[in-house]
This record gives C-alpha cells, structure tokens and sequence, in this order.
C-alpha cells in the first residue's frame, strides 16, 4: 500500500497532506446546521483541495468527540475519499495501540469497516503487539516515532545506551518490523535536525510528518532535512493552516508549491 | 473519581473487575443472532456478576471492530452500569494518547458522551499532552506502565540512568502528573517482581492489574506484591476467565474470593 503514496505524490507533483480534523466548534456556521456537519465539511474541503493532496488524514480524536454520530461521519469521508479520489492516499490518524489480541480489534475497524489505506500507531507495548496490523500487507502501518508536540521529548528523549528512544523506534521499524514493506514513521516537523536523523537511520521509507504551519514547522526545514533518494518519502500534514481559511484551496496549493521549490 | 472506587471495593470486599471483551466471533450464539448483541451478551455477564465486582472494564477495541454499531452499544453498557450499579467504577480501555489539543476531543469521547468513570492512556507524547485528561478532577486516568503483553519490554524495559522506562514512568505518575488525585497505573500481572517495584516507586497509587487468567498471571503473586498500605490499591481484572465461561457469576466470585485470600 506504500507505493500508492509515491504513484499519486508523482502524479500530482505533491508531498501535501491535508488533516481532516473538523472540530465542531470551529466548523463554519453554515455546516453546524446540516444533518452531517463534519462529512459536509470535509466533502467541501476535498473537492476544494483534491488536485493538490497526496494524501487525506483525518484524526479520529475529533470524530469521536461525537459519539457513534462522528464515526459514521468519519466512515462517509473514507467512502467518499475512496470512490470519487480512488488514488488518493488516506490515513486514519487514531494513534491505536494494545496487546496483539486486541489489536485485531482495531485493525478490523480501521482497515476493513473504515477502510482506510493506513493508520498511526502507538510503539510503547512493543513490536510483537503491533503484529495484527503489520501482517497486513495490503495495508500501512505508521508508526510514531517523534511526535511533533511540545514536551514529546519527555520519554522519546531519553537516553539508552546513547541512543534516545525516538532512534530505538526508527531503527526496530527499519530493521525489524517492516518484512512486509508496509512500515512509515511519524516525524514531527517541530524537530527538524531529528528529522534528519530519523532519515539517516531508515534509508527510504516515507515519513508522515505534522506540525507544518499552526503548530510552528516549515517546508523549508522539513524537505531537505527529510527526502529521501528519490525526492519522495514525506507526507507532510497541514490541518488547522488550510482547512480553517477562507479559501482551503488556494492554501493547499500554496502550501504544495512552497514544499516543491524546497524539493530542487 | 478514584474514591468511588475504594468505596465500592470495601462496601462488596472485591478487588475485582471484570473485562467486557465482546469479541463478536466468540459470543454465544443466542447472543449473535440479537439486535445488540454486544450489549445484550454484557448486560447478561453484568447481571450475573454484579454482586462480586468493584469495577467494570469494557476495552474499546472489540466495540470499534463493529463500527458506529459497536460504538452505541459500548455506550448503552456505559449507560447500564451508571443507571442499575452508579456505584460501580467503570473503565474505557480505550488506551488513547495524541497531542494536547486533539486529546481534548477524546476526552469529551470517553468521559461526557459515553460516560465513563476512567480511561486508559498512553504515555508516549508526555505528560503535558495528557493534561486534557489530567485536568478532569472529575474523572480518572490511568496511564500505561508495565503491560501484560509477551514482548512488552521491548521499550518498557530500555534503560535509562539506570531505570526502566516503566519505573519512570510510575515515578513521573506520582510526583508530577497527579496533582488532582486523579491518576492511576497499568501493571500487568504478568510481570509481579515489577508489581512490587512499581508499588514501592507511587506511595498508595491505585494500579490497574490485567493478565491475570488466561494471559498467565496469578492472585497469589499480584495481592502481596501490589496491595497498598490499606490492603487495597489494586483493580484486578479478568476477562475471557469469566465471560466466555458457562457461570460467568461462579467465576467471578470464584476468583473475587482467591484474590480476598491473598489480602488477609
């Protein structure tokens, strides 16, 4: 499922990721009254933005804020996003973690009911857990690795045997966990010179990297530092930056072109 | 939050909490055939049980594998246990964890629409993304710590200045996440000689014990290692030990008393 990442980032000439994360409150007040307030926004946003998106991720944290009312709406963005933008990489950030048994219970949900191409995942109770998702070949794992929040340094800093925990992570996902090519890594934009790093210990597999715009990271730290050989390998997500404006499309493209002209 | 829990466990002398794990595939098959038969199979299992459990624990995941429909029957068990047993402490096992804006809407998720007392939470992004969780006095968060799954040590037990990042996590629990009360840990059963490490590091720190049963961990290991200076502290579940048995209501008592002959 990787490879349809880099056949639609060629195709479009874009490395851009749009966030879906539709908060209710900040939705403009003409969608708060519809009957499904987040999938029209987000239908609104896609037809907007479409041309210029490699990639969707909607983050599940804003959907169930709704109850099962949310869910479903989360599920018509993934129905909709796959019949009408087939090609299109999407991505449910739910950031899922649990023993492997249980985790057949998110994988179900978000691969097969949901039916996405990817989803974030949580490595704290380790590799072996995370088996129900990596066996799927058909599908991508990311896995987080350094997370763009302010304080993520709290445990993904700390130092074994010289090395932070961040760089255990990339290194067991290159090595290790990725038998089925279907491993990426999430990279936060915040942290470029780790970025960086993150690049030199995982050769070519793509990195998913939020944090661009509201949250304080540029393209212009982000590309050079994170490309890989191809000038590919990066999912670079913008949220709040483009679908909160008055005009998502023309941020989209802006955002688009400022990432190509850090590719050259 | 945490009080309702010491106040139910003395007023049924139980430390016990029963896991409603409705893996669909393994239901009864009078249960499969019901218009909810999620809710209908734990409205069974609580009705049986009741009378020996200080707490209930329903693990997200084998709700989400059934989509919005799993989602509302999750709630309408919430639902149940606050209408017939207010007193009884329940539990999201919805392990989450994001950046500290986007936990705001899981927060609103798991504790305002579907209603429960706690959650489970992971603590890789740091403790300053957990403050929409910290926050709510109200409510109670129990963060990962040493879990009950094979292959777990892989970053729980990386080193760091000499200490696992497991016991640094209960140590960062103690003396700094939980300025409201409102913390509590996960440690798994499985691993008892870091039961008693754990219990040592966080002064009277209620700890969420799962694996005891079919995932191997046993009674007479975790009361003495875990209990805290009021022969209490502890919330040990079970799961597939008593649901998927023909006397779910035999079971539980069966092993609310093992666990009540190891306290004395």
């Amino acid at each position: 499922m990787n490879a349809k990442y880099d056949e639609r980032a060629k195709k479009v000439d874009s490395l851009l990721c749009v966030g879906l994360d539709p908060d209710f409150d900040k939705l403009p007040e003409r969608f708060k009254k519809m009957d499904e307030p987040q999938f029209e926004f987000n239908k609104w946003i896609i037809d907007e933005t479409h041309e210029y998106a490699a990639a969707y991720k909607p983050n599940s944290a804003f959907y169930e804020a709704r109850g099962d009312a949310g869910m479903r709406e989360l599920k018509r963005t993934a129905d909709y996003l796959r019949s009408e933008h087939p090609d299109i990489f999407t991505i449910d950030d739910a950031k899922r973690g649990d023993i492997g048994n249980t985790n057949n219970g998110y994988a179900t949900s978000v691969f097969d009911w949901l039916g996405f191409d990817a989803i974030t995942l949580q490595p704290y109770q380790g590799g072996r857990a995370l088996e129900p998702f990596l066996s799927r070949s058909d599908k991508t794992c990311i896995i987080l690795c350094r997370t763009s929040n302010e304080g993520s340094g709290e445990f993904q800093n700390l130092m074994t045997d010289g090395k932070p925990q961040w760089k255990i992570v990339a290194e067991k996902a290159a090595s290790e966990w990725n038998a089925n090519g279907n491993c990426m890594l999430v990279a936060g934009a915040t942290y470029p010179e780790e970025l960086a790093e993150i690049r030199a210990s995982v050769g070519d597999m793509t990195l998913l990297v939020p944090g661009v715009g509201k949250q304080g990271g540029s393209a212009t730290e982000v590309v050079p530092n994170g490309k890989n050989s191809e000038g590919l390998g990066l999912i670079i997500n913008s949220s709040r930056g483009i679908i909160f404006t008055d005009d998502p499309g023309a941020e989209a493209k802006k955002l688009r072109d400022e990432i190509n002209s850090c590719r050259v």
